[in-house]
């Protein structure tokens, strides 16, 4: 998008949005709801599953006064200017006053929804239906349990991976080449959709049959744009799949943000950074940059999986993401109850940094100030970001499961069966069903760490030698 | 696009087509222009135009049933892909049937929309409102006299310009260099646009100040995508001109898309083909395809101004374009007073490119077949083609009149002046004034082919040596 046309875009946006809050709270909504009320047993699956996301947004929407829904929509604006401003000073003082009043709204918006036990719940439905805190904190206490000393053991060994052979001088159209190349192995179909650069990658439906992805390429790093084409190409992988109906719908809050994730994470991690999709792909990058010709599989596998805390989440390796995440959350839940205040955060989150993952932010800027989601009034969406890690596993160990041959397709660059099941599985119920009712179904188990931890101990300790 | 996403973009366009024809046909917009009624005197010039440009359309919108707009609007999406397939096996007979529906639908259309003398006068406010079928007569009887004979001449002369010149190896990313510097130069605003690839090149405003030109690069052949961007180029700074009301308005008719082309075609050709540009921009070009060091200017110069009768009306030079539009013109208008049927139409088409420019089609993909409009259903949009470029001169020339310093401002590659000259007088009613009033008050005359004709036997006559 060229620069000039910021303000025209956020109008057209903010247009779209209450456009569609004005749909969702209609009188038509509430009377098409009304007459499928009972009658819901004679839908397919997939259509009894639009119907109770629809009756959901539309309760939740009319729990809104429009005219708040308008002022928290300046308040978001504003407060992300703001935002930009305070992070590029490093200085959380100047976002203080704004994080107030948008943390106002949410409380705002937590009694208006109404909850039982923490206000919490009352606004994770925007995010990940069917998910409460109680369930998070279950999942979370064993996760950092176990995960916190077992990244203190990989960084202790000596045998660690040489991530230097990542760097170099990697042109453009060569990068552009091998992120085709993974998009085109994984399935993504090109027939309905393209690859675009951008400066922060992400996936976009231009229309119905139109999802396009993005990536970003570093003149001198290899694996950045790869991993986030194969990130993206799994979310779009997703919408490719939904069904036909949802491709006309426009959501964006009120479906579960955790299965989208799982499908970005299993395609950047779980099969991306698997030694099993390299046995396949790594020929085709060593044909792309013969560089690689001299450097053992071995190695190349274990630098893509360097295990390294980082200040900054986005930057975060598959083991300790979920670290910065459980952070996040823990502050999200004492503001939304009160027991801490915006003013707390910069300590607050310098502590859990220390904790959790051993390092110190030297600014806010690369500490409270770094992510946008506050701003932009997003409360209760960073545990989505660990559920889809967590889903992914589950996901991905019940297809295994399913499919003994799995992992030897994987070795062959075949994903035809791992995506009809997907698209069985997941995909069609796309932005329609729960997550925990999709787990229990698919897996046998609602969302839970173990698999993921599992899966962690299981690939890290052999790539860091620890038996 | 994904070739995937073609049935969607289409559901997509007509749902903002029937929103749009919903819209214009609104109690409130009529309950909003009898407001305004006797009011107008009050609002600024482009106020004034943007209240009569509504009312007009808004009573046109009104005299067609809703029911006969729908089924009009199936019929062209049934007529186009006929009209593929038809061109495809060059077979006119395909398409006649749906031509017939098509013509039936239009005539019925002028009956509904009324007129004095001539059916084709109730069609012209869609494409070029102002404008009637006898003025367009009185414009090109003059024109065909003289031009005719003018081709004949110019085809005569024994030193023909070197077109083989422009063919070679341009290797698409040298190409875009050059096509980016002549926006840059014709002061094309990259902050409120970009230049893209497509197949068929055209302009699009994706927001209120995203304005983007796409171009069409051939290997082996340099004019047509530099021109190709010119004339986008010019659509571009049109549209980047318009008052900010109208930047929010959708239109596709009801406005003068002569005055649209007019800029496009200043662009491409009166300043594009110009030897005052090439004395500025032949050094750029020579930058980049150093093999241009060789080749004189001059030579260079004559060379993308050939003049060459096609069949194909998109491949026309500079001299012949009007000549294909005036026999579409005769055309449409026998097509509408029901001298003629759609039956009729190979065989007249054939005449009268003998006539006209003195060669025959040998199948009818390269006749009667070869352009989309009238299976969109778009009857009485020729002629604009026409006037833009008699506009453009209209306006290029009193221009000059206004600046004498113009001609030399180019040759130092300085459109300052003329972007504000054009900005003031005529991109800032972009969209909402009427052709010959506007050309009547910036050029003290209305629509007429005299600066045209004049313009093109100077500049021709001076480039094939006729004194």
């Amino acid at each position: 998008m060229p620069v000039g046309e910021s303000k025209g875009r956020a109008e057209i946006y903010a247009t779209v949005k209450a456009e569609w809050f004005r749909l969702f709270t209609s009188k038509e909504i509430g009377e098409a709801l009304e007459k499928l009320a009972g009658k819901e047993a004679s839908l397919d699956p997939g259509e009894q599953a639009l119907v109770q996301r629809t009756r959901s947004i539309y309760q939740r929407s009319k729990a809104i006064p429009p005219d708040l829904f308008r002022t928290f929509n300046e308040a978001k604006s504003k407060a992300y200017s703001v935002w930009v401003e305070a992070k590029e000073k490093s200085d959380f003082k100047i976002f203080q006053p704004a994080l107030e009043e948008i943390i106002g709204f949410v409380r705002k918006f937590a009694e208006l929804y109404g909850y039982d036990k923490n206000p919490y719940d009352a606004l994770l439905p925007d995010y990940e239906p069917g998910m409460t805190a109680e369930n998070l904190k279950g999942i979370i206490k064993p996760l950092r349990e176990k995960l916190v000393p077992f990244v203190s053991l990989l960084r202790k060994q000596s045998d660690q991976p040489d991530e230097t052979i990542l760097q170099g001088h990697f042109p453009e159209e060569l990068q552009t080449k091998l992120s085709l190349e993974a998009l085109r192995v994984i399935r993504y179909d090109f027939n309905q959709g393209r690859l675009d650069t951008t400066v922060h990658p992400f996936t976009i439906s231009i229309g119905p049959d139109d999802t396009r992805v993005t990536t970003h390429f570093l003149p001198d790093k290899l694996a950045p744009a790869l991993f986030a084409t194969l990130h993206e190409g799994g979310h779009a992988i997703y919408d490719q799949g939904i069904h036909p109906t949802m491709k006309w719908v426009y959501l964006d809050s009120g479906y579960s943000h955790g299965l989208h994730e799982s499908q970005s994470r299993m395609f950047e991690n779980m099969v991306g950074r698997s030694l099993s999709f390299w046995k396949f792909f790594y020929p085709r990058l060593q044909g792309i940059f013969p560089y690689y010709k001299n450097i053992q599989l071995k190695d190349f596998h274990r630098a893509v999986n360097t295990v390294k805390p980082s200040l900054i989440r986005i930057y975060a390796d598959e083991v300790t993401y979920n670290l910065h995440i459980m952070l996040r959350f823990e502050i999200e839940e004492a503001l939304l109850k009160g027991e801490i205040e915006a003013r707390d955060l910069p300590g607050l989150w310098n502590t859990k940094m220390q904790e959790y993952l051993g390092i110190l932010p030297e600014n806010d800027a690369k500490g409270v100030l770094q992510d946008v989601h506050w701003s932009s009034g997003y409360v209760g969406y960073f545990p989505t970001y660990m559920l889809g890690n967590l889903y992914a596993a589950q996901l991905f160990v019940a297809a295994k499961k399913e499919m003994r041959e799995l992992e030897e397709e994987i070795t062959k660059g075949n994903f035809k069966n791992l995506l009809a099941w997907l698209r069985a599985k997941v995909h069609s119920f796309g932005y329609v069903r729960e997550a925990p009712e999709l787990l229990r179904e698919v897996t046998g188990d609602g969302p839970s760490s173990e698999p993921w931890l599992k899966y962690i101990k299981d690939k890290f300790g052999k790539i860091y030698g620890i038996s």
